[in-house]
């Protein structure tokens, strides 16, 4: 592993490391933000999956996450959204390929030597923070944007007992029922959809949902709320009975503005949840 | 209009007063906080309609409000839930006729005479307070619990203008798609479905929306879930893309020991938008 940058921050340290990933079989770059408790042992993590385009850059310079992370002394992990480099398999479309991982673990020949987004995420990263950093792997949350939101929450359901909190800013909610969401998976785990499910926030909340508390904020301006479907997931836990908190936020759009807005609420819901 | 009982409450008043209504034909009772700043002038009214089987007394009682008012300085009323007297028809039921009135106009001649609780709630009501008490006519919000979740629902997007904010505690959300609803609808509005979509929360959300915040609470043990369907409100709101905040919370049942556990959220909630 090697340490990229460290600053100063809110009394702790924003890192961004890089390493060779065992899973996508290329060098994987992420941010890491430690609160001051780290200096004293292990402190609890919120997993931060950002959406299409992003790097692990993104929510670590434009979240405004570190402030409210550091007054609750909980770690914050950035990670990368695909597998990096030249040899890795890309596309033009800004949402497939690099940038656009979907947190699945592809298995079609063009994509599987490279994109197993979900393995990474699921055990090669919590494996290497937790070896690495003062980061107690028997605390983690999840959290995350539009894609990252889905992410977070398929992740967050098909992982019991992992998180003890699930949020979502934005999150796509119906990848099987949407243009984002439908591309991907065919390309990714090939044509047929019954593959495709537990890559549905809303069809897996709908069939197994989350055992502790989930928070979603969407915008009412949000500018791709046809792609997001929201209110399939709201239908799903309120059928269901989830434990949930589901709002439309008057007035919001879908970028880091809206993110930056929430993100307090968002980090104390975890908070709770971490230390209960 | 007389005075059944005024008891000081919280530094303000709590009074019970009865009057000849002409929309329900019949002597109606109503419960009546009033906050100490209302000696000063008028204050914002919160309405709190009650459910099945309930009177003006339950929720002046076991609901906890008075305290959360009185800390924001708002007025609450609590209506009865049916015409009464023994003029008035009934039905052995305890889900039709006194007790069960719907918050609908009853069209069919057996309920015709007295059933009016629509207009008794939306015109009748609230010129007699504003008329009599220390109460601001231009800053209205509304909340109900079960059958008067389904009322502060449907009168809020039905009168739009009229309340700034509408809460609701465990909302019967789809009456034209339920037992807590057909019947009543049927009995007091005729088989002609048609007339039935203006007292369904979750078609008149998916039609028309509010125009301002909408909050509701239930719980996820509620034991008439099946009932309630808040899984129709939620995906309604939703995919309108309406300002809310749809919540289910663990391990709470449909009682008033939910109620009060909730109330001072949603005293402040409509606080925030009564005094915006």
């Amino acid at each position: 592993m090697q340490t990229k940058s460290e600053n100063a921050c809110f009394g702790g340290v924003q890192g961004v490391y890089s390493h060779a990933s065992d899973a996508c079989k290329c060098d994987m770059t992420f941010g890491l933000f430690l609160p001051a408790e780290a200096r004293d042992g292990p402190v609890p993590v919120l997993w931060y999956l950002s959406g299409l385009t992003c790097t692990h850059e993104n929510a670590m310079t434009k979240a405004g996450a570190q402030g409210w992370a550091a007054e609750q002394g909980i770690a914050l992990i950035f990670p990368d959204t695909s597998p990096r480099g030249d040899a890795v398999a890309d596309d033009e479309a800004y949402d497939l390929g690099k940038g656009a991982g979907f947190y699945v673990n592809a298995t079609q020949d063009l994509w599987a030597p490279h994109y197993k987004m979900w393995d990474y995420i699921a055990d090669e990263l919590p494996a290497l923070i937790t070896g690495n950093f003062a980061i107690d792997g028997d605390r983690q949350a999840i959290t995350g944007h539009s894609m990252g939101g889905h992410g977070a929450l398929t992740l967050a359901m098909g992982l019991p007992g992992r998180y003890t909190s699930v949020s979502a800013f934005s999150p796509i909610c119906n990848t099987t029922g949407s243009d984002w969401g439908r591309k991907q998976l065919s390309a990714y785990l090939g044509d047929d959809e019954a593959g495709w499910a537990a890559h549905d926030a809303s069809l897996v909340m709908r069939e197994r949902g989350f055992d502790g508390p989930v928070l979603t904020d969407t915008g009412t301006k949000d500018q791709f709320a046809d792609l997001l479907k929201t209110e399939t997931l709201a239908e799903a836990a309120m059928a269901r009975r989830q434990q949930a908190t589901i709002r439309m936020q008057p007035g919001y759009d879908h970028s880091y503005f809206f993110v930056q807005s929430f993100i307090e609420d968002h980090i104390a819901f975890h908070a709770e949840a971490l230390y209960a």
